[in-house]
């Protein structure tokens, strides 16, 4: 399927704020326009056509031909665009082939990914002469309604849109999956004079053309300053993971989202603050050995919460790769090693204990059994051992990373380095032991 | 694909040396019939009809109705087995489904795992009025060639079978993909009082109704006390993996596959290996907690040798499982751990010096960073890192597990403790570096 992105318009409102061409305002690090091609891409859209107006060469200067993305952009100008958006979506006629499914969505709105796998999943489904549109019915989440066009039904089908009206059931999240027929009713509403693309629309409704998806995940329109940040909030929420560790889910994340969002700004990439947070580790251990816990313990706790930052960027400017998280997996285990390593060698220092010693090998060698029941575990089942839902009683046990070094924090806080390493030792011993009877019931369940 | 084997005949000479029909003689822990069974299992094959003769009572009370196996054992009786084994094959003719092809095998011929398969494989490809016969054609490795039903040739087509032949080409294996033509020769032959399989196979050779497919692995018929030895050669050769450490494949698969041959007559379980191993791997950190290095250094070789018996007497008796593979993963690393821990705590007691911690906490940072990388990247990318491929030159260095616990037994028989630690520190970190290098060359590669 190919897309077709109206970028044609002038968007006032965030102009005056952003001095920016909206299509082109960076939201998260990315351009609106940058931002919807590439959660396309990761859907599997690889051609894309760009339809400009007021801004045509600032956009075409920002992408290229799209070879920096990894996709194929097309332009066509609309110099008309001033007329209305449905002129824009007729300046893709020639382009369009016959029998062709397309999608057509307009550069400022914002889809979650999965809304927009979804509603890419309906194109074997449409008939060739209709045209499906996303909508929303869950109008109490609606940002900005108002502002929205409306959907009046009748029935389950569509009967009129419009931004006025007064009985609607639903709203036009602008998100097309378009055929010929699209095409058709905007060469019969421009030649009567009428120019917005809600009038071909109309006409497909009146028709009993036009089908509604309705979508069940965020999206949003960014026209000013308002939606502007609710978008921003919109796509720091979606970086959460649907399972995480307790202590990731109610603590870490509020930090490493507010992290994100700044360095999201910036060029770091998501390999560079695995790095940073490797080296935070270092001057956790370094605070530890010379007898400061407290900085020890509050440095292992942002080491922590970094370690949240480099997979939300990877997943929020589309950086992810097998690489990042070989990468990550073993930064984290050397930066766990360093910590632990700094606690024993200040314990000794001070006290000259060989128990420190003693202790700092149990807790040390029970570090990275977490991670490698685990990725046995995928590598043999093909399979992923959710901690949350396969440890039982035992997942509130701080035997995984977030657990262990918010433990780590808490035996810094309280100057309690001895006890600290002897729960470390402890849990995660406990949990490799527990882990290898809850993995006998899995895995026989398979065979 | 139903399998049939052949079970009836009296099978006299080995009779005489162990005191059993032929198919129930143990090999390796297993019957030469259960083997067949569980070998076809392993290709896809789940229903079995065992043809018996001379030993009704005895083969039926040893395999019951195969739920032992986890297959479908029916069985068909010949009264007049001592015709000959074309009678007995004749007898599966009512239970033949139209249009249906048939395995046919002897109870007492033995067949490498990868011969089986590849057989099996050509059965999409096998006419309905045709019958394909297994066929070896590598004369000068062939076992006790007199014994052997020889091929002569006319071209690519087989033209006669037979004991006596003088000029032949191949030999026959006694392994038949078989459709109803088979039993229309077995008809037509016994008809004229011709009793022995090999009148029909000549039949259907006559007509041009037999195929060939030649061998290219192990294969053998076990019918007397020379045979016998060669058939156990062959299993334990061919659980050496293709892709084994240094270590392993020159020193501890000579004494683990000894090992296995006398361990397979037992009932011990691959997974009570693995805590055998892991008992001798205790044995050895006391020893050297003791200050013996010499016997430390001894028991982890040992240790290292085990490790390969688990997964041999597992894959010889069809006894692998996921579960194995984790548990002995882990007990590993257990393993590991207890050893160096014994040698830090035995240098530590005869010195006092803290530098035995030290390198000590080092090298158990480093024991489980091969394990760790290798399950990362196949759970990542579903691919296999092969040490002996990928690690280029570093492959040498004594840092996966064979390595590691040879390095220890230099380093027990040296009297070198300190020195070993400090060899296994190094060469742990640094395979790890190394392979975050080479894990960045070989993923990119593949985005």
């Amino acid at each position: 399927v190919r897309a077709v992105i109206l970028a044609a318009g002038a968007g006032k409102r965030l102009r005056a704020r952003f001095n920016q061409p909206k299509p082109l305002i960076r939201l998260c690090g990315l351009s609106l326009l940058e931002r919807n091609i590439l959660s396309l891409r990761a859907c599997g859209v690889r051609e894309f056509i760009v339809i400009t107006g007021c801004y045509r060469e600032e956009i075409e200067a920002h992408l290229g031909d799209g070879r920096k993305l990894r996709v194929d952009i097309q332009y066509l100008h609309n110099p008309d665009w001033q007329l209305g958006n449905g002129v824009s979506a007729f300046t893709f006629r020639p382009l369009h082939r016959p029998g062709e499914k397309f999608l057509l969505l307009m550069a400022d709105h914002l889809f979650d990914q999965r809304v927009l796998r979804d509603f890419l999943a309906q194109e074997p489904f449409l008939p060739e002469d209709q045209v499906l549109l996303a909508a929303d019915r869950r109008l109490d989440q609606v940002f900005d309604l108002d502002e929205c066009t409306k959907i009046e039904m009748a029935g389950s089908l569509p009967r009129r849109l419009g931004k006025d009206l007064k009985e609607f059931a639903a709203v036009d999240c602008g998100l097309f999956l378009c055929t010929g027929a699209l095409l058709e009713a905007l060469a019969r509403a421009i030649g009567r004079g009428a120019y917005a693309l809600t009038d071909a629309v109309n006409i497909l409704a009146g028709e009993g053309k036009l089908r509604l998806h309705f979508v069940d995940g965020p999206w949003i329109d960014v026209d000013e300053e308002k939606s502007y940040r609710q978008a921003e909030k919109m796509l720091l929420q979606s970086l959460i993971p649907p399972k995480d560790g307790f202590i990731s889910k109610h603590i870490n994340r509020r930090f490493s989202l507010a992290i994100t969002r700044q360095v999201a700004r910036t060029g770091l990439t998501p390999n560079q603050i695995t790095l940073v947070s490797l080296l935070v580790a270092a001057a956790s251990a370094f605070a530890f050995a010379l007898g400061r816990p407290l900085w020890g313990g509050l440095l292992a706790q942002c080491c922590s919460i970094l370690d949240g930052v480099d997979g939300e960027i990877a997943r929020l400017k589309f950086l992810q790769s097998k690489y990042g998280a070989l990468f990550d997996a073993v930064l984290d285990r050397y930066a766990d090693y360093l910590v632990v390593m700094g606690m024993v060698y200040g314990w000794y220092a001070q006290t000259g204990e060989a128990a420190a010693f003693l202790l700092g090998m149990l807790a040390l060698t029970g570090l990275p059994l977490s991670m490698l029941f685990k990725e046995k575990f995928q590598a043999l089942t093909g399979q992923t051992y959710i901690p949350e839902e396969h440890d039982g009683i035992l997942r509130y046990l701080p035997a995984n990373r977030d657990g262990r070094l918010f433990l780590i924090m808490l035996g810094g806080l309280f100057h309690q380095v001895p006890l600290c390493l002897l729960l470390l030792a402890l849990v995660t011993h406990l949990q490799a032991l527990a882990r290898l009877v809850k993995g006998r019931q899995l895995m026989r369940h398979q065979e």
